[in-house]
């Protein structure tokens, strides 16, 4: 095992739950030498589209070769499938559920594999944590050096990836999640805003309800007003400078954000 | 110090709290090379029964010879004791409040001592935090290969364990804590729920409301239904599939889980 | 690279947060021998003087050499500076708006320069999140040894401390935060509670409501009674023994705390 493995935790478990915990234990017996992560635990319950960004924003912080485990997986113990994908220089572990979908998306180059060998499981599998009795045992095996092609047959993963879509001049996407301080993160790739040209003239609303133009950043905007900015993760978000986006936007997921070119 | 020691952590001080942070700090003071891992820190405040569940269902996802501490300790500054105590090849430090009941009830080869070596605790003990001043610096030492012995004289532990109860056909038990999913975890465990028999023509109620049967896992309920079966921790559990049982059913902890077999 | 080295992270991220995975993440890549420690994430969001508590009161649980991270940022991607300090024996990193205050307040051989090397930085800065991009690549490179001097010129602190004051043998002071077991913590130290001499005659009141004398912990007063001791960090506290002070006296931080004399 090299003493440079590192793998990350995503899932939907809550930070300080005792689902992490479990799942670092089995890695600390079966990958003593790796340094485990945890990427995030806040993902809204079976929030997968939420899932799906933010590891796709988030894998190149860490150092290539990296494994990443993604455990938001509201289908455990049916027959849904887990991946084990190689892809821009690290490796993924996530149920076939379209999490990898943004990732793999165009990656001509992806090798993707579905995860059966049970030799590679805990010895006693449960029907409702796969986390703990699938996801982790591979991920240290693969950690360790394990090859991919070990795990299981060569599949075609599920690239299903509801994404924002551009249509006569507007965009139409929606909220993936609602930061600790109320910040709305939406699915609006900062290279969909660019098809529309200067950010300047740029109006946004959500939900039906002007947020105003792009800005900079939260100091951009007066104090206590709506503002929609470029976050870092590169997709648009909406804020209230000084305040919560989410106390005067809501938080429905369901609600369509919109963005178009005001009338000259 | 080993560089493979590995130390728990189970708390009830949420996490990402300072209080956590500040253990993490002496531990890393004491027993640098000691790998710490959080095993959960969401246990309801004052939950003894319910971290007593967690760490007895946990322990064993962790590398033999790893040192548990567990601070649950709704008792600090009173007079009750801090016990250390070797059992199933790991090592456990928690107050002497019954939390180590499940796991040391029957268990003829523990052995049990009461930390009392003030040469071991951090110099100056406030009165309101012994993870800190105590926990922490006394498991840095045991992990580092101290004897048990040294950290006080031994003893008897607390082992009330106010378990589930089967009388009459009918087994009796409780609500010991609800995940993030709005699960609700019982104390009722696999093994007492066999001896009815035949897992067919159970039926299970919660709070006088029926539940139904027992089934594997969640999709094997209909949707938005509820259901009852045994969980990762090998306890009954109740849950909504595709919801939150919390929602429909309540968190009431005095609440009383009953299992008994159906008329024929 | 030290294989000692220890960074730690103070943040209102919220745990779980992905703000913190890919924090981790950038000081995986550049510090991959440092420990790097969660000490808070549930500072409340921008704050700030709840933080600069912390900070102080916690920073010595750790190793000397340690580099402390603490961003509560209120004003990231404005024109605030960023400062490192040398202090304690320790190096901090936080923006300049107070955090600092209390560790450097009358330390006359602390060091500060201003974080302006954009070398150090990750190559693309967003003006969002510099958790990410500013201060986790400089903690990194201070971690491995990088002298201060390199980060930017020297500057002076901003020492906003806005502390408790004693006047007219009256102890004025505010809540700073409160915990997950709804104990109110106060910016009153111990040393100013010291001035009022003997702990025996004194009162206290929060938003004008008695709180009632101080004792030593929470057993020590009745059994759902409010109390104030001084608390684990030496700062006035205020509690329910069994209870949750903030469901009696509330969360405002704007709300006074008194101490002082009881009439003889």
């Amino acid at each position: 095992m090299s003493r440079t493995s590192t793998i990350t935790l995503l899932t939907d478990f809550g930070a300080g739950s005792v689902y992490v915990g479990q799942m670092h234990g089995v890695l600390r017996r079966r990958a003593p030498e790796a340094t485990v992560i945890d990427l995030a635990h806040d993902v809204p319950p079976g929030g997968v589209a939420a899932a799906a960004y933010l590891l796709q924003r988030s894998f190149d912080c860490f150092p290539p070769g990296s494994v990443h485990v993604a455990v938001i997986d509201p289908g455990v113990g049916s027959a849904r499938r887990i991946l084990a994908a190689r892809a821009h220089g690290h490796t993924f572990l996530a149920p076939d559920n379209g999490l990898l979908g943004p990732l793999l998306d165009g990656e001509t180059e992806a090798v993707v594999h579905s995860v059966e060998n049970e030799e590679l499981m805990r010895e006693r599998v449960s029907r409702t944590f796969h986390g703990r009795d699938i996801f982790a045992p591979v991920a240290a095996w693969l950690a360790g050096g394990g090859a991919l092609e070990e795990v299981g047959p060569p599949v075609a993963a599920e690239i299903a990836r509801p994404g924002a879509v551009l249509e006569d001049g507007v965009i139409r996407g929606r909220l993936l999640l609602v930061d600790r301080f109320g910040n709305l993160i939406t699915n609006v790739p900062k290279q969909l805003l660019e098809v529309l040209g200067a950010p300047e003239g740029l109006r946004v609303s959500f939900g039906g309800r002007p947020v105003g133009g792009l800005v900079g950043t939260f100091s951009d905007a007066p104090r206590d007003s709506l503002l929609a900015y470029v976050g870092s993760g590169d997709h648009l978000e909406l804020a209230v400078n000084g305040g919560r986006a989410s106390d005067v936007l809501g938080d429905d997921t369901g609600a369509e954000v919109r963005v178009e070119r005001s009338p000259a």
